[in-house]
């Protein structure tokens, strides 16, 4: 079938509409007719081939929600209409460690949602900047949520669970005390999420700006990392930091900040790298510091579920598809409050 | 007591024989008779103010090994005649969290075994490179190998321990692979300490010429680091990384040899900083940098205890007193087999 998409036919070119087909629906297939779908910043990484390996046409788009249209014959889990939500994988290799202990975002051959190889035409996966997404199965969300809840629960898909992941990992919960670096895309699920798991939240931003908004989002303190006396009065206190900031930054300010055998986790792998960090800091509580990657399927289904059950969703603006290169600008500019979410209805227009 | 012992009285001068004093045998106080003492980098770093804060005369020496002269009233667990060891700890704060935990290493109030802040004369703890030492039961070890082995105690006390911590720590044992990068003072040690702990070993190392060596060590295989091909055949493979090495290094070479999950650990702080490493290596497969500083004191014994029944020393080469400037030389170049000690009888000459 042939649908309309917005996508860029190079990196250095604006996302312009464009025709594209989706595959038949297979036996184990489900045909999703996409509602809204949510703008991350690898987004606007992949389609300006800002990473290596774009493919063109690039049409983006991973926090995808929207209502089952069809479901192949061996389908059990889901049937038309239901809410479901597809985020930033839609294949892997089914077989290996990682997919059997339900990480498929560690597997080695997992298929993105755009840009991955597929024997579908063009030859690589096409995301949800469109009006609908053929899946297996397996890579499908059920949603719970209220059906008003939609545009905002669309960036759960991947921001809610790049976040969530982390979280629950280094077990984040009741009796601990987490921070939350960065109060974007990422940072402001960070922040809701650690809160509704029962820790004591203290989000660091550089921006005075944000201290009001960061303790509406949930946080228990706000900490302007500019400000020494206010860093120095979380030192050794932290059990785990989630750091949602890709840009280059001084990590050697917040390592002091965490406790014995306490974690900082990296959501972003900087353009250039960080100033190299002070092993000292690592060696003299026994501390690490780590990386994440999205999270897992069954783990995105919990999340999910956790989100519908304590009524979370994510801060969101609406836009159009024909919004979608000005909206890229705005969140190059940190102008938005938290993430962009595009109605595609509007695709068809 | 007025005693003989081995120190500097600056950074730039040789270590030469100075008659120091030690408390009286206090009611918690054990007084050891000092057989050998083994010589550690770190004393080397200290002695000739590489590290800042060197206060002199500083004598060297956290690796003691000898017999119990003297007890005080208070003492329970201990009786003249013993054989015992003092590792790097001789005092901490014994109240705060880690100490109760019995991770005296990582007490903010922790008291080096030498260049310590202490009441006694001269305000300074000194350390091993002497005739007896003075020191609070709590930080005493108990020794249970045959009296022969001694000399090849000695160095359990620092290079034991810092490799053991880390090792228990990270769950090494049987159906783990571990590698261990370095084989001197410590890899040789995490060689064998891993090994017994019945973990599949890989030792890396830049020379061709140790890779016998460590499969005498215990090594099951060795990798020389700068074999493009040897390092692939270990990607992806290694539950946890002993990174032994202090000099700054490529730590990007061996992130992808750890599986999913897994962490590389630094036991040693460079001077300069390793070149910053990739982010990405960590986010890909939630792997992990942590750094480990020595052990407490309860692991310290659990892991004497383990090396007895295991018969388990150090490869050592015994020195007299008046050969410890030239034993420094010759560790600077790497030419030790694995670790010197004193013999601290020769302190008497």
């Amino acid at each position: 079938m042939t649908i309309k998409a917005y996508g860029a036919h190079a990196g250095d070119q604006p996302l312009v509409p464009l025709d594209i087909t989706r595959r038949e629906t297979g036996p184990a297939d489900v045909r999703i007719d996409i509602a809204y779908c949510g703008i991350c910043h690898s987004d606007l990484h992949q389609v300006r081939a800002e990473w290596a390996g774009t493919v063109f046409p690039c049409v983006p788009g991973h926090e995808i929600v929207g209502r089952v249209a069809e479901v192949g014959a061996e389908v059990t889990g889901f049937k038309p209409g239901d809410l479901v939500g597809v985020g930033c994988i839609v294949d892997s290799c089914r077989h290996c460690e990682e997919c059997a202990d339900g990480l498929e975002n560690y597997c080695d051959g997992m298929v993105g949602t755009y840009n991955g190889r597929t024997p579908d035409a063009p030859g690589h996966t096409l995301g949800g900047y469109s009006q609908a997404i053929v899946v297996d199965q397996r890579y499908v969300l059920r949603i719970r949520h209220p059906e008003a809840d939609l545009p905002a629960v669309a960036p759960l898909l991947c921001a809610g669970i790049t976040t969530w992941s982390p979280l629950r990992h280094w077990h984040v919960g009741p009796g601990k005390k987490v921070g939350i670096v960065g109060i974007g895309g990422l940072g402001h699920m960070g922040i809701k999420l650690a809160r509704a798991l029962g820790a004591h939240v203290v989000a660091f931003t550089t921006s005075e700006s944000k201290r009001e908004e960061a303790l509406k989002l949930g946080a228990h303190e706000v900490v302007v990392s500019r400000n020494e006396d206010e860093m120095a009065g979380q030192r050794k206190s932290l059990d785990f930091i989630l750091n949602t900031v890709a840009a280059p930054h001084d990590l050697d300010a917040f390592f002091p900040l965490l406790r014995r055998d306490g974690t900082m986790a990296l959501l972003g792998a900087p353009a250039t790298p960080h100033p190299s960090p002070q092993v000292f800091n690592l060696i003299m509580k026994r501390r690490s510091l780590a990386g994440s990657l999205i999270g897992g399927i069954p783990e995105t289904q919990e999340m999910l579920d956790f989100c519908a059950e304590h009524g979370i969703v994510a801060d969101v603006e609406m836009i159009r598809a024909d919004q979608i290169n000005e909206a890229y600008e705005r969140m190059l500019k940190g102008d938005v409050r938290y993430r962009f979410v595009i109605d595609n209805a509007s695709l068809a227009a």
